[in-house]
């Protein structure tokens, strides 16, 4: 029921099979997920989005769970259905418990109440959490 | 020019008063940002916030600084000035590099992106992100 | 700074003299806000917004105050600054106490934490919250 | 299963059938999306926000299908799942391509993505961006 | 198909069963809406979520219907389908008729409607709106 | 004042400079906003950031002046204001007149209205808008 049908291998281009290709082996495993299989009617859109996301995912100074940790949390905030689901799944697969996924929606709300609290009530920041230095806003 | 004044300890009604001591004693500390000082305009409100918080943020299965830079995640979705500032502040206070915090950024922004492409495309959830039994909908 | 520029009584085209007219005599004042000044640039835009809020916000089966109050819950939400400085000294002139407005922005935080929990957990709507037949969801 | 029925149109009360009569005509077609069915509980909601929209979606500076693209962007970022599916459905009755529709998804995602960046860093507004002078801001 | 199961009564840990047992008595009723039995999975948010919910929309200063529209109205804003449907269930429940029902819907949407052309315009917030002071901004 | 410095020129970091130089050559000019100033402090961001952005916002099927008003509606959604300002220029750069603004404000207003609208009524999506079959929903 997507606005474009979920290609399967058959139905690819030839762009976005090379890419759906690229994605099985970096991920090691022939299943391939819907959004891409429904990304794959635009291979352009397809392969930029794929190669962005195999940067940022990719090995750095965050922790791989940290990163589908906080991907998850992106998600419900924008309150996006499909990313909560397959990105709760792939936290779990990459060993998030279900007590530490029970104290990421506990912050997920205490931060909306709180976003909504200091929003609300238009609160002031404090010169404690600014540059040490207003010249750097290129404004001078 | 936050809604309610920021209210420095003498002016602190007697149950914000115990509140704002607490946070002292718990953060080892004796500045108390704006946040708090608004909030000590409503005793009952004052309260049950920071009650909450030292609850979500204490100790648990996720490491301090991972829960700080989910808050931050939260709060730049959410696009709260005050939110980002303090707890970008908080992170860093707790270890986050400036390496890691582009990875933040980084990745809040590519979820903010799919998060877009899977809602204009109603792309639907694959059925191996679903519980394997539907039976537990509560609407049997 | 704003977009277009917030332009006084002796500035306005004739269409939006005559809109911001009808403001001054309904609200029995002269002081007229920012907002409609900015929009009086375009005054189709100027005639169709004040008409609509003078429907909306008339009389009806919800008081005055208890709407300005939903006016200015959803102005957090947006995290329209504008809209929650304006709304809130609109609701105080209608009565609104401070400890009203504390309890509303509460109920602005409670609620986004308990959205964000639900949506975070997907949880399934109750069949006693669903109108009881599906009959009229015009797809038979 | 919305909130209000889906009225067919032996059950519109007077005031909405004349209404439905009048979106009939503008649009020069029998078929009545459930929108407007289920608004037309409330006939004097439905009646302003047919007028609205008519007025707003009617001729102007910008051609029809730019309308209708800007309605489909607007509402994948408010993430409203029945009105993506119609403004999308419009759009492509007014011409829009696939390759277009490629297109504003990869905009609306690559706003998102830069928007999040820039509230998360806090970027200041170059003075460039900033109308010429500060005084129209009603402040002075 | 929730991400946690919908728990019955007789799978729930015991620290759960206590909340569950008062929600059952604060509200005089045997039916508990899936919210609660899906949060029940976790006795810690359960607690604290059901704790901080019985205390801001428990007695106080804005009546109880004002409460739950304002839930409501939060919830649409949010976009949370089980929040808007349980939260209009509970608001019937407490009296709301149709036509206000109707004039809320009209007021989320018109705040929604004004608080994008505020912020689009970027207009300035006017001094009248402004407390009379700045020097309660805690940065002096 | 933002979260990272505002680099200029002689700041870079020399993988940054070149994709400056990059968008210096793109845009013929010398004016480098803030944004890519700031992101410039993370290389890898950078560069990622601004390769995306050329390729959507560059030649296509849309044409640019409607690319960068979709990109405004997004913004003004997102509630961003750099976004807003800086897009806004853009687009007034490549022709947008100020009667077009005044639509694009209006749809965006009057798109935020009847989203709202038709989530808290929770209208069923109509047959006629959705795909002829629902096999293409990959999860036959």
């Amino acid at each position: 029921m997507s606005i474009w049908p979920v290609l399967d291998d058959a139905a690819l281009p030839e762009r976005s099979a090379a890419v759906i290709a690229d994605i099985k082996a970096t991920r090691n495993t022939d299943f391939i997920n819907n959004f891409w299989r429904v990304l794959a009617n635009d291979p352009a859109l397809l392969e930029r989005t794929w190669g962005s996301l195999k940067e940022v995912m990719g090995p750095g100074e965050i922790d791989p769970l940290t990163k589908e940790m906080l991907y998850v949390a992106v998600s419900i905030v924008n309150g996006c259905e499909y990313c909560i689901r397959s990105h709760t799944a792939a936290a779990r697969a990459k060993g998030m418990s279900e007590g530490q996924l029970g104290e990421l929606l506990a912050i997920v709300g205490m931060a909306s109440e709180t976003n909504r609290l200091a929003t609300g009530l238009q609160v002031p920041v404090d010169t404690a959490f600014l540059p040490a230095s207003c010249e750097d806003d290129g404004r001078a």
